[in-house]
Parts: C-alpha cells; structure tokens; sequence
C-alpha cells in the first residue's frame, strides 16, 4: 500500500484541526501538513442550529477547505485505523499509511446521550458534527408536529430557537419544547437575570420552557411520541433533539496507549503535549484546566478549540506557548436578544468562594437614545475581585455589538485588568454604533465597581 | 445679591463637566455638586452631524438633565462672569454668586476658523454646540442647493455624509462637496486603505470629494457663493459648513490668571489639577499629553473628555487618578462602512520613529459567511512594537461591533498587551455576531504579526 510522509499529521478537521494547520503554515510555511477526517465536508460547528431556522440548507453551513488547501494543507477523508507510535506512522481504513513527524490530535467530541430509556428511540437526535446526519435531522423536523430539545445550555436554546422560526416560517404549527434539568437555560455559563430575557425570548417565539425539569424516559414505540419529565408530566414529541454537552473522543490515544479520561479527554500539559513529546492534543478531545483555579474544566467551546490548536501547533518544535487555561467566553442571540459572557458568573465565584464586587452598566447602545435601531437598555455586569480589583468575568446583554464587547472583558480577564483600569480607560465610542462616552458600559460598570473596591488608586502605576 | 455654596462647582455642561459631576456623586455621595453652563440645553455632541440627516430635529439630540438632577446635580444656566480664587467664590452674570471648595473648569472649545478672507459672510457655519445656532444652520442647510464643507475630518466626513442624506431624503439635488487640505479624508486618525473606503461611499452618496484642496478664500457679496482653492477652482456654494477643528475655551481660567496656551489649553497635570490646588480643568479646555510620547496633544474627542472628567473629579480630595494621556480612539460610520481606530496609525507610528510590525485580518464578520447581512471583507489591521511586541494601534472597518472590536485595541493598548497575548487570548464568538473563531478578526491581525515579530514566547509568562 501507499506511504506518504507529511510533517505534520493533523487527525481530525474541525476547530482545533484547521486552527493548528493554518498555525503550522504561518509559522514554519516550510512543514508540509495533512489533515486526516473521515467526513467528505466539516460543517461550521457554531453553525449547526443555523442550519434550521436562518441558512436552510446544510450546504450553506460547511467550512470551505479552499482557504486551507490554499495554505497548501492536505486533507485526506480516509479515517484512521491505527497509529503506530514506534514507526510515527499513522495507518489508514483502506490500508494506506502517513508517515509524520509531528502529530496532532484533533478528535474532537460527540454529543453525550444521557442513560435514560428510550434514547434509542428514532427521531430522537444529537448535535453530531455530520453533514448527512444534521440533513437526516432537518427532514424529521420538517415534518416533526411536535419538538423536544432536551437541555438548555446554549446549543438546545439556539436548536429550540431556530425550530420555532423555522416552523414559524412554514406556518406548519409546530410545539417546540425545551427541557432544563437546571432552575434556568444558560445558567452555567450566563448570569440569571440574562437566563431569564433568554427564556422570556423563547417563550415570546412561542417555545415552552420547561426549567427544573428532569427528563425520566424517552416515550413511543420505535419512534418517540413523548418524552416524561420526573414530575410524572409527558410533553408529547415526535422529533427529540438532545444538546446536554459533549463526551470527548479519546478511543484513538487510548488505543495508542496515551492517557485520556473519558470525561476529561486526552491528557495534555499547559504546551497541549501529551505524555509523548511528538504527539499533541487540542480541541475538545484534550483535558482542560480552568484559568481561574487551574483545576480541570468541562469547557467546550470552538474559541477554546482553535485557541489550543494555535497553542499546540506553536509548541511543536520547541516550546512557545502555554494556554492560559479554559476562560469560557460565549455569545449567543436569541430572538431579540444578544447575551455573551467571558469568564466568571455571579454564582461561579461564589461557588469558588472568591470575594467579589460587582458593577453594572444600563444604558442605550447609541447615542442619543433617539437614533433609530436604538437597543435602550443595553447591560454590562462586570465582577472584579475585591482583594486586587482585577477582573474575573463580565457579561453583556445588548445587539450586535455583544460580543465585541464581551471581547474586550475577555482580554481584560486574561490580562488581569483592574476596575481602576477599565472605569479610567479611553474607549472608541459613536452616536450611530454605542453607548454616550458618559456611559459606556464597560467604563461605567467598571466605574461602579471601583467606586465600591478599597481604593488602591492607580496612581502608583 | 444671592450667595449659594456648593462643595464642587464645574464650569460646563458638556461631557468632560457632566463625567465630573456623576463621578463625585458616585464617590463622594455627600458632597453637593453645581453645574454652571451658558445654554439652557446642551447637544449630545458627538451627535450634531445626526441633526440633519438621521433625527431630522435638533431637540433629539440632546443630553437629558434629568439624568444629573436625579443624581442629585444643581444646574444651572447662568453664565459666569469671573471667579474669585482667593475667596473661592464665582460671580455668574446676574450677579449672584457661589462659594465653591473645589472648582472644576470644563469650559470646553468652539470650533476654529480658518483665517481666510470671507470666512465671516453669511451661511458660513462652525459646527457650535449651540442648539440654537444649529437649528439655524439646518434651515440653511434646507434651503442650500449647493453646500461645501471644509475639512475631511470625523466632523466634516459626517455632516458631508448626513447632508447628503438629507438630501436625497429630499428630493431636492443639492450638491455636496467635501474640501480637505491632505491627501486624504480621516487620515490623522485613520489607516490611508479606510481612508479611501471613507471617501467611496461618500461618492456613493453623491458627494464630491476634493484632497489635497486648499481653501483659499470664501466668496460672495455679503452671503456665500462659492469656495475658491488654491488650484485656481471655485466650487459653488450657497452655505459653506467649516470643520477642521477646535480651539480650546481658556478666557476663564486666563481671566483668573491660571497658566494656559490658546492652543493646547488650560495647563493641568496628569491629575487634571491646575496650578491652583482647588482647581481642576477637564476635556476640550485643558492641556493634554500623549500616551505613546508624553508631548502635547492636540487629539480632542468627547472619550477623551469624558476619562478626564472622570480623573479630574475623582482627585479633588487626594491625588487618586493619573491620565493615561490622550489614546486617540474614535469610531465613526460613513454610508455602509463603519471604522475605527485606537492609538498610532502607521503614519503616525512612521513619523515618531517607532520601529513596528502590522498584523491585518480579512474575514466575514458572521460564520459561516452565507448568513444573511454579513460584511463579507471585515478588517482589522493591528500595528506592534518591534522591540517588545506591544500594540501601539489598531483600526478596524466593519459593521456595527466596529467601535466594541476597536475598544478591545484600545484596552490592549493602554495595558500593553503583546502580540502574543492578543493572539493565544480565547475570544467570544458566534455565528450571528462575529467571525468564525478560526479568524477573529483580533486574534488573527495579532497572530500574523506575532508570526513575524521576534519569538518571545508567552512561556515565561
């Protein structure tokens, strides 16, 4: 059979992947890389509950491999059977065999099932990242009565969002329900009061929400007619979409002797190595730490992914960058409203034990109030540390511009920026596209917080 | 005559006296607070090119007083005639007079004028933020068939955009032209590529734009009728609308023989505090220095002010708050492009002699692109010292999260993020409110400069 060798050998095609091939490129355009997926097309993993509501067609929700195989990275779709670790070599399905001499994986994660009867029921469906699969997906729901999205984190909110407009749009009378086993959606990652306009937006879209609800078993015979919450309650479903998390793919370094956690994914240290120095891990198929406590994180997220595909794709030839560890920054839009997040929420570090203090910001998003498209009550909630006054999460709900916004609380997390710097900071501001330089809401929930933080001052600085 | 006292007496109502006035009642709750100002009713000022294109009326663009009255800030309109500073007492044009412990001076700017002949006819507008005196201009505006606005800067780009609009809301052909002195509309806050993208949509909307065209006199018996250029053409105008600049309001504080220059302003510290230690001065009336060089700045912007005010008021008691100095961060929309801007463009980084290396990121501002209202072509173009990778700048041309991604730029700038830092940080992002993570738009300008400056690594970090 065919061998080829490659420099980098890269398994798995989505965030992380295509991230730590483009890193290789720019940073050593010398290395030849290939990209091993099994799948002919890699849809764009944000993009999935797009595909329902707004695209239409899962066509128009695919990563183009142009820009990669521009960058001169090769994507080969034959899977991987084997590795050979010894031999760095990498042994095809069809028998084929890539030499490298860095490798990466990438193997990402799929969706997690929870063991209740009645999930392998037809009609009943995860999130997987498969083209045919979200198609198959799309024509059950089309002709779905009834939808239950069970779990309300951001993937089942945003599914249960786009089935209501998309049944909206067919005016075909379809009842979407979405099931939280927690007392709001969003809540591991969002603030409550910002879980509740998202739950108010739903419900606005016509979506019951059912919030404090455990889902006991998956009704019907062969395929779902309902699903039975703990409460002795069934919601009558025809079509089930199940979005309560991810398990990580961890079976190839397992089988290939390296340690993983089923839970925690591939072990890798802060240099995204794993225990063999030629072998690196990245994306949602490798163990994570927390940025705050340094303890392991369930975060999976694309930004996280492509973050550590950069990281790992830099540190293969000699040690460059360490991650920072998972942050956690989020934004989302449901209805009329855009919610993003960045680091800690309120019950987050209480939960943590950090004292804290917190700032908010109310304010238009343009200025005057007047100008047309005007969002009146855009909101910033910032926490800062009440030992340091540095940052440790912020939260935005507003229009378009949330999670720019958010951004800029991202990097000021990651930086350890303090209140006194972000309330005494210059910042861009315009009538047509944020708040009045008076009120800006990074500025002014900063301000607020600072105003109540022991006065270092930064006069020192 | 009546004595009224007031713990911090501000002279001005705009936004350097109104961030002064809400910051010492958020720190100092006790202390009663006056704002002195001449108009009844004070513009939203970054708002005044609005009046005439998108609010069609003066009255919404104004700053609400309730807003300080509810924080229990005294107004009130009298104009001040002199200030005794032995006795700490103001004399207001009635006669009356207020006792103050800490004065703060915001007294602001008027527009400049050029001193070129015929700069004094009739229907020849500054851009004063006198509501009055802008309702007068918009009733020139309305009957004008041919209007030329002097000055391609962020004021005169907008009121050449709004009349413009005005304008073919009307149906009535005026002809707008735009005269700037460089070689470009924008270009002392702007990369020359934006600059240009200014200057085609103001094309798009029908105005003429002339660079590179100085104005040599103002032409016309009494009223206007056209601006004569050096190149030996007069453009026809019936009203002529001067932007290029402000000159800072000094007569008070010379009056009371504190030290300033009738260009730079008031002469404060970095504390914003006169030589006079109960007195303050704030935004577009005092000195300002710059954050990359420490020399005079003459950038003045309502962000600017606003940090100042803000600084100012937070000191009058014990020195807490130091000016960063002036950033430079600006914001505006022309047509259907959006830019923004944050600290040193490459001219300004070329002429300072600062050795630099620009990262630049191309990439839909949605993911995936096929998303309904995505600008396909957002860009950010980030500029880095050579010596220690630190951002010295950023620009940014998009939508309408422009002025909040360069607000990311304008943090990392006055905290001195690296390259590094900016390109390894984990950002939020969705589908439907920015770049697909594998190019936002932050992390990749950083990441192709970081790719290309010196390898410091974030490993010892």
């Amino acid at each position: 059979m065919s061998m080829v060798k490659t420099d980098v050998l890269i398994v798995g095609g989505s965030a992380a992947g295509l991230m730590a091939g483009l890193t290789v490129k720019r940073r050593h355009p010398e290395k030849s890389v290939t990209i091993l997926r099994k799948a002919l097309k890699t849809p764009v993993p944000c993009g999935i509950p797009y595909i329902y509501g707004t695209l239409k067609t899962v066509d128009k929700n695919i990563i183009p491999d142009d820009n990669f195989i521009k960058q001169g990275i090769q994507i080969n779709t034959t899977a991987v059977e084997s590795i050979d670790r010894a031999g760095k070599t990498a042994i095809l399905a069809d028998g084929s065999r890539v030499a490298y001499d860095k490798l990466i994986l990438a193997t990402g994660s799929r969706p997690a099932l929870p063991p209740i009867p009645g999930i392998d029921k037809q009609n009943v469906y995860g999130i997987k990242k498969d083209p045919q699969y979200l198609q198959e997906l799309q024509e059950v729901l089309h002709s779905a009565r009834q939808v239950a999205v069970i779990g309300g984190g951001f993937i089942g909110v945003e599914m249960a969002e786009q089935i209501a407009m998309m049944a909206a749009g067919n005016g075909n009378g379809v009842e979407v329900s979405l099931v939280e086993m927690l007392p709001n959606c969003l809540m591991l990652a969002c603030e409550q009061e910002f879980c509740v306009d998202a739950e108010n937006e739903l419900r606005d879209l016509g979506v019951k929400v059912l919030t404090s609800a455990q889902v006991q078993s998956i009704e019907g015979n062969g395929a779902v007619t309902g699903v039975k919450l703990a409460s002795g309650e069934t919601i009558p479903a025809d079509a089930v979409v199940v979005g309560i998390g991810v398990v990580p793919n961890i079976e190839l370094a397992e089988q290939i002797g390296l340690k993983a956690d089923p839970r925690l994914g591939v072990q890798v240290d802060a240099y995204m190595q794993t225990e063999d120095p030629d072998i690196f891990a990245a994306g949602d198929c490798a163990t994570k730490f927390s940025f705050f406590d340094g303890n392991p994180s369930a975060v999976r997220l694309a930004s996280v992914a492509c973050s550590e595909g950069m990281i790992a794709a830099s540190n293969l030839y000699s040690p460059e960058r360490k991650t920072l560890g998972a942050v956690g920054a989020f934004g989302t839009t449901v209805g009329k409203c855009s919610i993003g997040s960045a680091g800690l929420t309120t019950r987050a570090a209480e939960e943590a034990g950090i004292p804290f203090v917190v700032g908010e910001a109310v304010s238009p998003n343009r200025h005057p109030g007047s100008l047309p498209g005007t969002i009146p009550d855009m909101k910033a909630k910032l926490l800062f540390r009440e030992d340091n006054g540095k940052i440790i999460g912020g939260h935005v709900r507003g229009g378009e511009a949330t999670a720019d916004m958010v951004n800029i609380v991202a990097a000021a997390v990651q930086s350890g920026l303090t209140a006194e710097q972000l309330a005494t900071m210059q910042y861009a501001t315009h009538p047509l596209l944020t708040a009045s330089p008076l009120v800006y809401h990074v500025m002014l929930a900063a301000e607020n917080a600072a105003a109540r933080l022991p006065r270092n001052g930064n006069s020192g600085n």
